[in-house]
C-alpha cells in the first residue's frame, strides 16, 4: 500500500513535489489543494483531484502526509500549526531566525492532535543543516563555512524589480572562488560578507530609463547589495527570458578542524550541491521526509521534528538489509 | 556527569580515540585495555589506568561505552559480539562484504545482554555510507560514485612490502581528476576501475635488488595493482621516513540524478573529506557515536545499530534548542 500524499499550494514547489512523487513508487499523490479556483488549475498527474484549500480538512482521512508548499513569510507560520491539527505535515519554513518560535507552535499543536509535523525541510535549512551538525559533532575544534550559489536569489531579484525604471530582473549569488579555496586549504580564515559572495544582476530597463541611476540604486541598496561587490548587466527582455528563466542554485557547507593531542592535524569536510532546479531539489528532499513522517507516525511518534531528529534509514524506501548490503 | 569511555586496543586508532575524547568535555577516558603487557604501555592521558585485555570484563561497571579498536580481519569479528555481552560497544568493522553477518552476530548478543552495539563506524563505512543513503533517498533516479584518496592504503602498502627485494614501501590511492570532473558534470558516465583511480608507490629496495623486476612485480600484481595505472618510485629509506610517514586520506561520494516531470533537470550532490590523519578522523567519528550509544542505551534502545539507524541529534553535545538556533 502506498503512502497517500496531499499537496497544499501548487506553485514551483508544489509542482516539484508532484514530480518527485512520480519517482517514488511507494508514494501516491491523492489530492492537490489550492487557494485559486480549483477548476482553473491543470496539474500534471492524471486522475488526481484538485480541491479548494478550504475543503482540505474534509479530506483528512484520505491523506497520510500533507506537504505544505506555501511561503515562509506569511503562509507557513499560520498554515503548519493549523493543518497539523488534522494531518501529518511537512513544511520548508526557511526564515532561520524564526524557526524556534515556529517549532514551539507546531510542536504544541501536533502533540495535542497526536500528529507529526516535520519543519524546515529542504537544503538550507535541511541538508546543509544536517551537514553542519555531523561535521560539528566530528570536528568539535573547527570552523563552519556556508557558501550559497551559483544561483538565483528570489528575494534579491524581487528587490531589483522594485527599483524605479526596472521592468524585470534576475539576481545570481556567486561564491568567490578564492574564498572557497582558502577555506578548503584548512587555514580557517575570517571572511567578511564581501569576501565570500559576489552578486550579479541581469536587468531589463524601461525605455529611456536612466541606467546609470538604476545601477547605482541597485549597488547601494542596504541589506541587499551594499555589502557586496555587485555587477549589473542591462539586457533585453528576450535575452532575460532566453538565458535566465531557469531556477538553478547550489552551495557549499565546509567545516575545517583540527585533531591530535596537540591539534597538529587538519581535516576538511565539504558538502556541496549543484542544482538545475532549486524547487525540484527542495521537493525531492521533502518527499523523502514525507516517507519518514509516515513511518514515524506509525511507530507512535508525534510532535514537531526537524531533520536533526530523524534517523537516516527512515528516508529510504529500502529495507535495513538492503541498506546494509548496498550502501553501508 | 561525563560519559565514561574505555578503549580496547591502543594502536593508531586507539590513540586517535584518546585524542578525540580530549576534545569532548562530556566524555571521559577511564581505561585503556591492551593485549601487550600493560606496564609496557605509556598513554597520553595522565592518571588513566592501562589494563590487560583479559581483565576488561571485571571493569564493566566502570565503563559506559567500550570502543573496540582492533582490525576487521580477525579482531572485530570475534571481539564485538564477545564484548557486547558486557558493554555498550562501538567498532569500525570495515569489511563491506561481511557486514551483514557481523551485524547479525552482534545483534543477537546485544539483544540478549540488553546492550547496544554500533558497528562499522568511521568514514567508509560511516560518513560515506550516510551520504550515499541521503543522496539516494533524495535523488532516486541517479547514479552513485565513490572515489578514495589521495591517501595511504595500508593493504596496498603491505602488498608492496611482500615483494622480494623490497625493504619498505608506501602506496597512495589517487582519484583521477578527469573522472571526478566528468562525474561532477552530471553526465552519469560508466567508469572502469582504471579510469577512476591511479596508484602511486614509493619503494625502498634492498641494495643490489633488481628494480626493473620489482617494478614489474608490483605493477602486475593481481587484485592489488594489475587493474590500475601504477607508478613506482624508488627512494631512500630516509626519504620515505621524511616525506611519507603521515597517514593522510580522503575521498569523494558523488551522486548525480535527474528530477522533473520528464527528468529534464540534473543535480549533483557531493560529499568530500581531506584528512591529515585517517585514524584520528575515524576516531573522531567513532567518539561522536559513542555519545549516541550512551544516550540511546539510556532511552532503552538495545541491539546492533549502524549509522543509518541513529538520528543526527544524538551525535552532538548540544541541546535541541542550541542545534535549532545555531545549525538548522
Amino acid at each position: 500500500m502506498s503512502i497517500r500524499v496531499g499537496i497544499m499550494g501548487y506553485g514551483n514547489l508544489g509542482k516539484g513535489i508532484e514530480c518527485a512523487i512520480k519517482q517514488n513508487d511507494d508514494l501516491e499523490l491523492v489530492a492537490v489543494f489550492t487557494r485559486r479556483a480549483p477548476e482553473s488549475l491543470t496539474i500534471l498527474t492524471e486522475g488526481v483531484p484538485v480541491y479548494s484549500a478550504n475543503e482540505a480538512i474534509a479530506h483528512k482521512d484520505e491523506i497520510d502526509v500533507l506537504i505544505l508548499c506555501g511561503g515562509s513569510a506569511t503562509d507557513l507560520p499560520a498554515q503548519t500549526k493549523e493543518y497539523v491539527q488534522y494531518f501529518n505535515v511537512i513544511d520548508s519554513f526557511d526564515t532561520h531566525a524564526n524557526i524556534p518560535e515556529h517549532f514551539s507552535a507546531v510542536d504544541e499543536a501536533a502533540k495535542k492532535s497526536e500528529k507529526i509535523g516535520i519543519i524546515s525541510v529542504g537544503w538550507d535549512p535541511g541538508m546543509f543543516s544536517l551537514n553542519r551538525l555531523y561535521a560539528n559533532a566530528i570536528l568539535p575544534m573547527g570552523k563552519d563555512y556556508t557558501f550559497w550559489g551559483k544561483g538565483v536569489s528570489q528575494g534579491h531579484s524581487d528587490a531589483i524589480r522594485r527599483v524605479p525604471g526596472v521592468l524585470d530582473g534576475k539576481q545570481y549569488t556567486i561564491p568567490v572562488p578564492e574564498a572557497l579555496d582558502e577555506v578548503r586549504s584548512g587555514s580557517n580564515p575570517e571572511l567578511t560578507t564581501r569576501q565570500k559572495h559576489t552578486r550579479e544582476c541581469f536587468v531589463v530597463a524601461e525605455e529611456g530609463a536612466d541606467k546609470v541611476k538604476i545601477e547605482s540604486e541597485i549597488k547601494n541598496m542596504p541589506n541587499y547589495f551594499a555589502d557586496y561587490d555587485t555587477t549589473v548587466h542591462f539586457i533585453t527582455e528576450e535575452e532575460l527570458k532566453r538565458e535566465h528563466s531557469g531556477i538553478p542554485h547550489g552551495g557549499f557547507v565546509i567545516r575545517s578542524g583540527k585533531t591530535g593531542w596537540k591539534e597538529e592535524n587538519s581535516h576538511v569536510i565539504e558538502y556541496s550541491i549543484k542544482l538545475d532546479s532549486n524547487p525540484e531539489f527542495t521537493a525531492s528532499v521533502i518527499v523523502a521526509y514525507a516517507r519518514a513522517a509516515y513511518r514515524l507516525k506509525n511507530e507512535g511518534v508525534t510532535g514537531c521534528k526537524t531533520v536533526f531528529d530523524i534517523a537516516p534509514a527512515y528516508l529510504s524506501p529500502c529495507s535495513r538489509e538492503e541498506l546494509i548490503k548496498h550502501l553501508l
